[in-house]
């Protein structure tokens, strides 16, 4: 009999070995977390959870975005976890449409400080749990998040559980109970977005995952076959069980293609910008006379608003958006998405003369972009799921983190991700 | 547009009255599931969780069963449903097949003991909760436990949140937040069956009310119609959405209709032990030349294992657990279902006189027996769904009561239930 998807992923998640390139990512993608997790830390979800957190007090083992003292590591797992999604503008990994960091990266910090572990056994568990939590998403398969589940807390309890459960130096069979808890706890609701809980899903993800790591270590008995067995969690929650998800486990690593996001709206927009922002410096806002944008159908009920009136609603439209590009504006900026800027009379000029169209030979990740000036046309195009050159993807999160949070504070966070993961150095600049 | 079941649920969960017929039957199972809880306090699953609340710490909230001092709400409340549930011998409510004191009473009893309630409040709480629970489970209806959900933990859960959220004073529209954060969190797998998955499953739900309500209470935004709506807790998970569960509420109390387990096996061997019991003391077992059984043929695939070779399979077999009855052991405890019972000389040769049948024009909670002695043939009937008489009920309860913890504690345990509920006074006696 071949060995179930449970034992699979609890051999993977105890053995692997994760390749150069993937602690690259990784490295990269701790900064943009803790940069995210900073940035978001006053969100009204994340004050609001660190608050009981911090009442509810005890053991100090793990430091909280945003407070001083330390509590315990499921507690810290929790805020982190919310406080880091709360600004909605960390990682997202295509392949099973998620958000991997935020689930998984609050687990594996919270528990590597608590058991005082290495930083380099730090940062591969994380990396680890991130493609544990991708992995079980493709074995989910798109009919999981069509029925209405969030991959970002479903898949992601299994990969904190993932990293927590490596980092308590679980061996297989204790893995695998703690990934059969975490089938009979995986829940999040895509009904939730707009909500605050939709960032708490993460903090869920994240907390689940060092509980049910924790127990396994204490001898907790849970079905060691809980994901794939009769009535398990991918039977009772849509999942196809797609053997894509085992695919070259091991040798690949599907987290080397995460996506991070630039721009601080929609991420269905995330193509467009980039298109233009790669034309702006030709154009000349007052001379532009029509731009015309192609992207992939799904999209048009998703990001396509034609006339925002709010910050909010400007995040979902491809024309203010676009506009603002052209007009100079820095979307990376959480802050340029104000009521007043979908009013500006500049902006709202230049946004009426964007169209939008459907092109369902474009990917879902692509899009194409015609400027026409007095004097000529500009086209340009983009996928976000092609890869960046190692400097640029380095420099642009760099860029990013300095945005959120100043040049110095990113810089420190720099040293303590990307130059060499540190677990002390990491957790001192969350506490702020 | 007439109110959804998240609005209806939460004004019921605010507002509602219970009725003295309802809040006598939660007194008795006030009792019921504290001499479980202390009964069950040092099974292996408790023992973990109690060891890992331990541990984490944190502020002197509530107390934890087994243990000395106090924790927070939320970490009780998931200790003391686990070990509430770890004997298996709570009470269980058939118009949704799930177990609601486990969920609900260590919620409630968390809150209260935490906000330093009113005793009559805590009771109400508890009692509307179970109520919830139970009525929410029968709008879920049967498809959502045949998909493989364990309603003590999904229904439990919005139970717990009401009994917290009723106790934290949430009023309706928080309350209908705090419904719809567990809409997004309700999770437990009846594949977890035979696992301290199961009873996990009650701590869960318990602790998951208390974070739920107390989120709520700080101003916590979900979806407050997140039951119901487009792809919201009813339909990700195979909810029927039947409007049963609302028929009467308010008026109608579910809740006094839910069954205590008399013996310490599987609930689907009672009826039979029942019936049998009522005859028992007219039987000579060695002048029994046969006994014959009909049942509903739905349990004859869950506990009619013919020669159970230990204690644990002894409590899902028919034959031998009609043969203890009849040679006069006591079925109500635990303790009498040992290995050496299953291999008793006497008990086989009584067990394998005994015959087994199903019935279909029985109910699932009926049974018929029909012993054959030398000299005549004596016929019973019960049904456990039948109300007992209030006299009858109150001291089989405190008969069991006494059987788990002893006389003198299960009488202390009764004047702080029965007599009239006192939180201050049950969590003493939680904590030993």
């Amino acid at each position: 009999m071949s060995m179930g998807a449970t034992a699979r992923f609890a051999g993977f998640a105890v053995d692997a070995v994760p390749g150069e390139a993937a602690r690259r990512i990784l490295r990269l993608s701790l900064l943009d977390w803790a940069a995210c997790a900073i940035g978001g830390a006053d969100e009204p979800v994340a004050r609001i959870l660190r608050d009981m957190a911090v009442e509810d007090g005890g053991r100090a083992e793990a430091s909280v975005v945003g407070a001083v003292g330390r509590l315990p590591a499921r507690a810290a797992a929790l805020v982190n976890g919310a406080a880091s999604h709360a600004l909605d503008f960390d990682d997202t990994h295509f392949a099973h449409i998620g958000h991997p960091s935020v689930a998984v990266i609050p687990a594996a910090l919270a528990v590597a400080e608590k058991m005082g572990a290495d930083d380099a056994a730090f940062a591969d568990a994380a990396l680890v749990g991130a493609e544990v939590s991708v992995r079980l998403g493709v074995w989910l398969g798109r009919g999981h998040y069509q029925t209405g589940f969030h991959q970002t807390a479903t898949a992601g309890l299994f990969g904190a559980v993932a990293a927590a459960g490596r980092l308590l130096g679980l061996d297989a069979g204790q893995m695998a109970h703690a990934l059969g808890l975490a089938a009979t706890r995986a829940a999040g609701l895509k009904s939730q977005f707009g909500t605050m809980g939709k960032p708490y899903h993460a903090g869920m993800a994240a907390a689940a995952g060092v509980e049910c790591a924790a127990l396994a270590a204490r001898g907790f008995v849970s079905r060691p076959d809980g994901i794939e067995c009769a009535q398990g969690f991918g039977t009772t929650h849509a999942g196809g069980a797609d053997a894509a998800g085992f695919d070259g486990m091991g040798e690949v690593w599907l987290f080397e293609t995460v996506s991070h996001k630039f721009h601080a709206c929609c991420h269905g927009t995330h193509a467009v910008l980039e298109a233009l922002a790669g034309i702006a410096d030709a154009v000349v806002p007052g001379e532009v006379s029509a731009v015309e944008i192609a992207v992939h159908p799904r999209w048009l009920s998703v990001c396509d608003l034609p006339e925002p009136a709010t910050g909010l609603e400007a995040k979902f439209s491809f024309r203010l958006t676009a506009a603002m590009v052209l007009a100079g504006l820095d979307t990376g900026l959480s802050g340029t998405f104000t009521d007043a800027a979908a009013r500006d009379p500049a902006l709202v000029a230049l946004r009426d003369r964007v169209r939008v169209a459907g092109d369902d030979g474009l990917a879902e990740t692509a899009a194409r972009v015609r400027v026409t000036c007095v004097d000529r046309v500009i086209e340009a195009a983009h996928d976000i799921a092609a890869p960046f050159a190692a400097d640029v993807l380095d420099a642009r999160l760099r860029a990013k983190a300095a945005g959120l949070l100043g040049a110095e504070r990113a810089g420190a966070l720099a040293e303590v991700t990307v130059e060499a993961p540190q677990v002390a150095g990491l957790a001192a600049l969350l506490r702020g």
